[in-house]
């Protein structure tokens, strides 16, 4: 693409909680000329999502793939897993130079046996798992730009390892790092369920599916998952909040880490980051000063005394935890100032 | 019932809010030696309410009513509307002396058709509407003391009618009452819906049904439904706290009334009641200040230049809106102290 | 000012909750190129909001009048009220052009008499009580247009009188009309105070200054204060939820009025307004639909039976019913595109 | 005392959220015929906890050693720490016989040294440090039922320490302990700051005093200070909940130690407590399960491939971290029913 010139995008499956952030950032989106929705049924955005009336009233067409990539730039993928590998190869026998972007988690991880010991089901498009570029865009941003399939991170993966590169590139992590994650109730999605009953959710913080939890597998990927130095501990919580993750990491650093030079290698490593701010002194990252925002916010916290540094990250799970950065991922692809639609 | 003997009562269909509170109250009733737990499907009271791990494990055994009335003293049925009507015509021919006191709404309305008109169906067990006293205590006493059968009342009418006992009563009223009422999402039970998704119900308050709610008959019935003069308009609105109904009155008086002395009649009427609170000076009822308890709180305000007064009532939805009220009528029913197993 | 032309403003007093949205606002608007701050202590925007790190981190000046309006088109007034009129003067008299929108309540009440009534202290600019046009742009959209000084309508007042507009025009109104109107939390301002510790709001809903609240003035003259033919009752309660007022307008109509017309009567007169949604069907108005955006929603609820007419409406109290409205009033003041930075 | 006899008891410094709570549990408490409250100005319960019209009017009386002890069994210091250790030894004067439970921080460490680097202020009675016993009953019963003096955990404590009582009696821990810790929002008190603002508070989590929590001492202290073998890192987090600590202990045992039979063991410690429950299967401790109980719920995860096992615990803050225990403390030390008033 070049310069200047107006992309057309397509979205499917569009009526999930990030579905419907992600149509709010189109909106705005200074270089996206205009896009199409496509989901499972036809149905009407603002009727899902009434508070889009007057705002986006577009149709969501039925999905047909030669519809949904005819003069298109790029599409996004946001259907449930186990349903985009379904549709994902009809996309692309439909336009063999269409730029794809995933959100789902099905073409994250790079083994099909993987993925099957993650989400208990044979891969249906194996054959692709390893030719997408995994877009954590501030570990990954040269091959994105390169890439033509991007795998959207999930939620809890991107508050955990955005906070955790700094110290991968420098070969400073050693055995053990325990991630306690807490997220607010959207990043569970918008189908019901009793642990989604506003009388089950309120008043309370629920963890959940400790030692198994999906996101684990394509954490420990990223980390380096064969070399067997490196592991991963992941709690995942549930929170009685609409948006946002808080992530703490307990970290053992290897003997040779300064840690009070942590900080200011968070910092100089993030200093040309648009959407990462190491926050000064010693202000605590919430999911608050994130909402509605692309931003990942970090701080670190070192003390001689102590085994482990902690590093504390908070995102907006359905921003930069899902469609913030999927368009930052295709605005990456595209050559396109980075922050576009974003601030 | 003697004084000094303990009963033994049961419950049918305890697995929803209400049967969850009424478990609790049973528990710490000094004259309710044991009870028994009755539903549609086998389980056990601590598996669907984990919190009662080690304090009530009870088995909810299947229905059958000749098991649920043998021996017992009394039968609460805390069913579902519709299912209550089929299941306790079974209950009275099991024995013919029983005391039952219904949660549901199916024995509330004196007459089929209003019923159907409500409910939406026909009345399956015409005969005995009409032989239920309407369980609002604090207006009923007396019939309830010499009644088999209670229908106990629904949350929003029971928030809506104590405070206008008063006034009924004094033949105050004129024109229409206008009942403003904000419930918390327990009100609207344990049933998975979209309104109860936590993410639809949080940071949100949602009016329904507006002059459609069921609720309204029950409440203009017992103002004197044929009698044209008095009308009630009521708001039903579901707030993101647990427990706890808020009603707002505005209230017309007949010209004849002095506004300032509407309090103190108030203070007189209610001056003998255990669990009417009429607030002193100008102190807010509340949802916080009742919850966990039997309390109705009060308070009146008038406006010399004001066409209106209004009357602000606050219950906990669960307990003087439901199980609370229920044992109160037991124990009227039964002679005992009206406070029992409820302070 | 051309269109097409860039403007600058200033905005006094940021530090409040409707000063952090006015600056978000700013932000984004496409015809503001620069906006200054300025309070009564020196500080930066993103100590005071640390979510504006690294987007605003403006300095907020000490306030002098003379450089508060050097250069700019506009003076955005977001005092509390009582400070507002002190500082005010001094702003007239440093540019005796400039554009004044006021977010406090100093200037809205046209007598001085009303205002020692309404908040219990004399004006101190009395002379210019009744020479700011009242910003409520749906109804005096003209009168903004020509105006320099712009009294920006309080929340609540906003929610409650764009649903009268349509019968104020058509005479409709008769009597009192009833407005039980639900706040979030930050309504009460960024000040600390018992009503505000999260655990006394939370789980609670508080009505407070029944027949005593300060709006009440200003929605009374907006009705037409010396016309006794009308009165208003306004009930004020605050809701555990951050942002978002739902109020509930309870009218009689005038005899001659057909209650079934009225939902189309609201079609057309908001027809061609922006910001004014009504809803489709029986949709209600939420908080939550309008969180986040300058909508007022109302819908129109009517049953031949009822005295009365139930009109609901759903505003953001921080925009709609503060910056939101201040920019809309900006923009009509500058012959700008009324939707400019708020869609 | 014995058996079957009634005891009095005295409470100072009963407007705290813990007093509240302690004379909800002394209401129902079956042997404590009568309680005075003692406060530092005059005032009445009800109007400090307006819940408590018609159920608990005393009045709090302006605090004098001498009347605080005349005629009492146990006195409960509810004042804050720095206030408790002035008015403690007054009260010791005052009768030397009495038995004081102290729910302050002010006599829970053994050392003044210590005292000074977790509270900044010199020790005013530092000959009484090392007096008091560490009231956690679940590990310290038999020294409680002697003790004169005991000293309430925190509410952080307890949820930490309960859970590594079976790990800390068989020698199994090793290293540092990490105790990833949630705290509903009572746990902060009811005194106004800018953090229990309701707008900061919600939607929101917010960790706090990394690494500086003067709780750190106190568990510190308990699983051997001056044994360098051990360590723990504490985190704790503000959660938008009232009540309740849900605490995630990440533990790495001593090699010797076999994962997969630590849940045995818990369940074998555990059999006879009446207040720790060790939930079945991975059923989760929350923070809802134990609400207005004194029960402390865990759980035990362990993955023969991970290097830690977790355990998670949740807690009343209020009761199981506060008065229920400070009541069961003075059960035990009055050779009462252990769960007297807290079942």
């Amino acid at each position: 693409l070049q310069e200047g010139l107006a992309m057309k995008v397509s979205v499917i499956g569009p009526t999930g909680y990030t579905g419907r952030e992600l149509v709010r950032i189109l909106l705005r989106h200074g270089k996206v000329e205009d896009f199409l929705l496509f989901g499972r049924q036809e149905a009407y955005f603002h009727k899902e999502y009434p508070e889009f009336l007057g705002v986006c009233e577009k149709k969501i067409e039925l999905l047909e793939a030669q519809k949904a990539v005819q003069g298109m730039d790029a599409v996004f993928i946001a259907l449930p897993h186990k349903v985009s590998m379904e549709v994902t190869p009809l996309i692309r026998q439909a336009d063999k130079k269409i730029k794809i972007i995933d959100l789902s988690a099905d073409y994250r991880l790079t083994g099909a046996d993987i993925y099957k010991r993650a989400y208990g089901v044979e891969h249906k498009d194996p054959g692709y798992l390893g030719k997408y570029v995994y877009g954590l865009c501030e570990a990954n941003r040269e091959a994105i730009r390169q890439a033509r399939f991007v795998a959207n991170p999930g939620c809890y993966p991107t508050s955990v390892l955005i906070p955790l590169i700094p110290l991968m590139e420098k070969g400073m992590l050693e055995g053990t790092v325990i991630a306690d994650c807490k997220s607010g109730a959207s990043g569970a999605g918008k189908s019901l369920s009793q642990m989604l009953h506003f009388v089950e959710c309120n008043e309370n913080i629920v963890p959940y599916k400790i030692f198994q939890h999906q996101h684990a597998y394509e954490m420990a990927q990223f980390m380096g998952f064969f070399d067997k130095s490196l592991d991963l501990i992941f709690t995942p919580q549930l929170l009685p909040i609409d948006t946002g993750i808080l992530t703490v990491l307990y970290i053992k650093l290897k003997k040779s880490a300064d840690k009070e030079k942590v900080k200011a290698l968070y910092l100089e490593r993030f200093a040309g980051e648009k959407f990462v701010r190491v926050l000064p002194e010693s202000d605590m990252p919430t999911p608050a000063k994130v909402r509605n925002s692309n931003f990942c916010d970090i701080n670190v916290f070192a003390d001689k005394q102590k085994e482990y540094i902690i590093v504390v990250s908070a995102i907006d799970n359905l921003i930069k935890g899902g469609s913030g950065q999927a368009v930052q991922n295709l605005n990456i692809m595209s050559g396109l100032e980075e922050g576009e639609g974003l601030l």
